[in-house]
């Protein structure tokens, strides 16, 4: 039987509308690959009463109680002491914990003031959950046939411990094993790639298919579950090439990072380079390659040209043609492109221009306009794209998408 | 008395991780500007048992319940069924409502299929909230001293009906105000701040002062109820004074939006101007100063120098210094801010050359030894920094903090 799990988040900056409980989005997504019911999720605040209550209830209602935040070292940190006086368990100083907080904090060179020493203390005789992101630990531990989980509040910090300690844990819960593909989709909404697969998806019960939007893109999760990985594979195969029979022309790779991993290896395999020159997007397509670690062996660099002078005597981009045509122009991709893979002697270049907003540009182009050039050593080509009045951000990176998949379809 | 407010999602799609609850946020953010207390948010599937079980004890334990969700024209809709039969109302079709509807559909020449009649339906004597971004109207009544609001999902649509509609009804109810100021902080992590202000906090009622750790800073949030505005920040001024008299020299803002919005708005007030010259960082610096809107007022641009060819080629970075001392060392960080300085054409330029990870590079520097520098007209100065053996991501942002905080020093 499933088990049945409930999410709590301890925290009154969530109440207070000053952050958005991403733990619990991150989470659900999680326990969904992994079999596990998600049925409530709450939050209360830094409140141990409130807190308790909300735990007395979950134990009789769930079987798997993860909890968010409350486990640092200020005096509103009280996740710990309040799981422990509600499942009746000590909590007690790990010395290991302690050790591993006082090297890291010399490793710093920092001062380890007392109440951090607070993050060392967890339930006796639980399953400690090693932070690799900061300085509070987590745990789980099963009382009563309920297993209660603690992970940290900052998302960075409970997404990493989830997969490195709380999902191994809850893995070992179950015979089965789950097993997940990621096919990820550029180019083509989530409900015309759901409209295309909805009578395969409904005729599917294992393995399962579940779409889900991204920001500007989707995916599609195919999960099996089965004895072993080797049957799960097994099972898992034909629905990906099923699927990929229908949708496979937007599919950009099966469980890849993001695009620009994509193309980042599509180089490397080639032993090609490739530049960037940016306006609009202001130093996000490089921001996004050097995120991928290696990304060195293929990006040899770019150049953030946010203003005239800087396309002109940095890139080489004609004045006259500046004169002409205007930064935000497809002339002007072309040339920043170039100008990009000969100033960097790179094999490719990648060239951004456009109006992000909020406001259009002096010579009246509309935000959302932008045009996206590729130059390579067989020619460049030139993408104009409206991505219409949306948001700065959401120009940004859908343009930076754009540009990515030109490269990748190049490269193909 | 204040009242204390629960809200309770409904939607299987936040269970399964599929979308956020933003709704909870934003109307969180907005209850705490009424005086409303957020005590409990409460996320349910599409499950009348469930749902109904969530009403009856959010009744027990607050005085306002707002649903966000399953108000929809769909048999997953099932909140106004639920919410009528929990608090004894007949659900009643609203002929004005009906109507409204079916012109509705009219205009945009669709034809109204008869499940869309479900969203005239609402309890009798309610007060009803128009939808002027869908199709599915909102309402509120009160049973037994407790109100309950209707609000739906799409975030759109829930944001605007709750200042159109669901706003006034609850101003009607409370007399009190809350106004909160934001000091940001840089430098100094969360507990040492909380250690040095634990005493003036604990003494606080009115108004409170709460920490928050946010990923690389933290901040201080002071909070104070009041009959108005004015009077609240009558109470918040000596607060925040007391404060700045004790964390000022780390607070690099009151109501700021990040560090780097701080940057440009002193560069602006000065007529000055930046460029950046980046390597481990890759871009990032750009990106996080160009994703502020307005930031060509002083941003020039950048140059992302991944590769030594594009230090020596493209920021004039002497061979023989690279060759001598290294990409990541203290003589190629100031090289590259005033290489970036020249050819940029900047008044102020920012270097950051460091190793990021996850490996050692091929000189033996350990990961997060990171230089920044700083050209400025009056000369240049260079930071050494050693973040530790942190994610990739972790080392690039404290990185990036580190040069705006910098700059901003130098600036004020």
């Amino acid at each position: 039987m499933a088990h049945r799990a409930e999410l709590i988040a301890v925290g009154t900056e969530i109440l207070l509308g000053s952050i958005v409980n991403t733990d619990a989005q991150i989470l659900s997504e999680k326990l969904a690959e992994l079999g596990i019911d998600v049925l409530y999720h709450t939050v209360v605040g830094d409140n141990p009463e409130r807190l308790r209550a909300a735990l007395e209830l979950a134990r009789k209602r769930v079987d798997v109680i993860i909890t968010t935040g409350g486990l640092g070292p200020t005096y509103d940190d009280l996740t710990k002491q309040t799981i422990c006086e509600t499942f009746g368990r000590k909590n007690v100083l790990h010395p290991e914990l302690e050790q591993w907080l006082r090297d890291l904090f010399a490793a710093r060179g920092r001062t380890m003031t007392e109440n951090n020493l607070q993050q060392a203390y967890l339930p006796e005789n639980c399953t400690v959950f090693h932070n690799e992101n900061g300085t509070a630990p987590g745990c789980a531990f099963c009382e009563g046939g309920v297993h209660v989980l603690m992970l940290p509040g900052p998302p960075h910090e409970c997404a990493l411990m989830f997969r490195t300690g709380a999902e191994p844990y809850l893995r070992a819960l179950s015979q089965d094993v789950i097993v997940s593909h990621t096919l990820r989709i550029y180019g083509k909404g989530e409900s015309e790639v759901e409209m295309l697969l909805r009578e395969r998806i409904e005729k599917m019960t294992n393995p399962t298919v579940a779409p889900y939007a991204k920001p500007d893109e989707c995916m599609l999760r195919v999960t099996a579950k089965a004895a072993n990985r080797e049957a799960a594979e097994a099972l898992l195969r034909p629905a990906v090439d099923e699927i990929l029979s229908v949708v496979g022309k937007w599919v950009y790779g099966v469980d890849v990072d993001n695009l620009e991993s994509v193309c980042l290896d599509a180089l490397k395999r080639r032993g090609a380079t490739l530049a960037t020159a940016e306006s609009c997007t202001g130093g996000l397509l490089a921001k996004r390659l050097t995120d991928v670690p290696g990304a060195s062996a293929a990006f040899r660099g770019g150049v953030v040209s946010y203003t005239n002078g800087v396309k002109a005597g940095v890139l080489n981009v004609p004045q006259a043609l500046l004169d002409e045509h205007g930064a935000v122009s497809e002339p002007a991709a072309r040339a920043m492109a170039e100008g990009a893979r000969a100033v960097l002697g790179a094999d490719y270049a990648l060239s951004v221009t456009g109006v992000a907003g909020p406001d259009a540009d002096d010579r009246g182009n509309p935000v959302g306009l932008v045009y996206i050039a590729l130059a390579a050593p067989d020619g460049t080509e030139c993408r104009t794209c409206r991505f219409g009045r949306r948001t700065r951000e959401h120009i940004r990176q859908q343009a930076a998408n754009t540009a990515f998949d030109l490269l990748r379809r190049r490269l193909e």
